[in-house]
């Protein structure tokens, strides 16, 4: 079943969701109080329309609470981004996501009701220095507090061998669930493919048992 | 070894990746051009200062070459990011990171010789996008263009069989690597493993076949 999105606020971080959305080849209906913002995503969003979100009968009058998703990208204005989410909430809008400055306008958020509460650069800010903080983890999905999945490059001392060889998973309890190589990926990797070095390895496991890995043996 | 970061304004973004790297143990110097915002990250990273990181004698006086990576974090003023990275590359940084605020900024940061451009608003926006475009997806690491992994929510198709009874990689080419339950992981489980409604699926494949696999059997 497909769904439709609305979103609202067309800045780069609200664009930027409306154009993904819509190369997905979801259904969205576009929306800023700025004609020159509304003229910009005529073309790209199914819908593009020129409204004030906090005026409760512009929402209702497009039928905001058929919308499966909405998506509050207000930033600068706190104040219209709050009302805007109260009335979404009100009218009944299932799921709310919206976009936060601080973490004030976050607890505000989510206590009229907010589903989600997006903070862009507060987030991208934690990835960046997680990857950069080591030039070895390359990019990482964090499973839950303690676990991950991160990408760790391949340097000396693991090129060369077998995985079997440098016993990973009972040394340090991390598994490799896939090596890039290249462009190639291989997939669950046998216990008896050989490491080259410069792989980027796709390592599973326990944050403490990852660092431990990392710390021994790619960085010492 | 441990590296030495600077990083240059203290917005969100920028004020992010400091507070951040200084919880993962990093030495910081945190520099803006605003005494409230040094101040406020005073007791935050290894040093705070207050200067233009347009002035060069100001980035020469504090040895800004002896470090590993230097994020420029200016976003309003395109100038002022483009003239600091600028200064930053012909004093011998290594690592330069700028944010940029649109396309045309992004390029011109890149000529100069920014070695990664940071688009936060863009790049979340998309993130955020590619997760509530299907209401099955989590979230997700891409591995290449055309692999990724992701995690899917069990739903009643699911629930209830093994991995080996569904037989999902003969069929969809695609990979359980973990299960999440709860606040439980199952990191490579067995084929005899079952599945459980509402376990969440870490998956890794080539996009076509998850989404062929997204498709069919959670979203039909
Ligand atoms: N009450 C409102 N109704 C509709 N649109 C609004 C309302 N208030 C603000 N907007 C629009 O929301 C968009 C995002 O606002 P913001 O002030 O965050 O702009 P921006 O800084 O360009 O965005 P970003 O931070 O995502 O780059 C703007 O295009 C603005 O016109
Ligand atoms: N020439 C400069 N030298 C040092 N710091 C600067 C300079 N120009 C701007 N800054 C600082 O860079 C920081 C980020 O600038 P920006 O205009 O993006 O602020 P912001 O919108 O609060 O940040 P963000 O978009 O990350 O939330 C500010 O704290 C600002 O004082
Ligand atoms: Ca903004
Ligand atoms: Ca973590
Ligand atoms: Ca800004
Ligand atoms: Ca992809």
């Amino acid at each position: 079943m497909k769904k439709d999105f609305a979103v609202i606020g067309l800045g780069r971080f609200g664009g930027s969701i409306c154009r993904r959305l819509s190369e997905l080849g979801m259904e969205v209906l576009a929306m800023d109080n700025n004609e020159e913002r509304v003229n910009e995503y005529a073309s790209i969003a199914s819908h593009a329309i020129l409204g004030d979100s906090t005026d409760e009968a512009v929402l209702k009058e497009i039928g905001i609470r058929n919308f499966d998703h909405v998506i509050v990208a207000i930033g600068d204005n706190i104040q219209a981004s709050i009302l805007t989410t109260l009335i979404l909430k009100e009218l009944g809008v299932k799921h709310v996501t919206a976009k936060a400055l601080n973490d004030y306008h976050e607890k505000v958020l989510l206590k009229i009701g907010a589903d989600v509460v997006a903070h862009p650069e507060r987030d991208m800010g934690i990835r960046i220095a997680n990857n950069i903080s080591t030039s070895t983890v390359l990019d990482y999905l964090e499973l839950s507090d303690e676990h991950s999945i991160v990408e760790i490059v391949a340097n000396e001392r693991l090129g060369g061998n077998t995985i079997i060889g440098l016993n990973i998973r009972a040394r340090y309890g991390i598994n490799i669930v896939a090596i890039k190589r290249g462009s190639d990926i291989i997939v669950s990797p046998l216990a008896s493919e050989k490491i080259w070095l410069g792989d980027i390895l796709i390592v599973i496991g326990a944050d403490t048992d990852i660092e431990r890995f990392r710390k021994k043996v790619i960085e010492d």
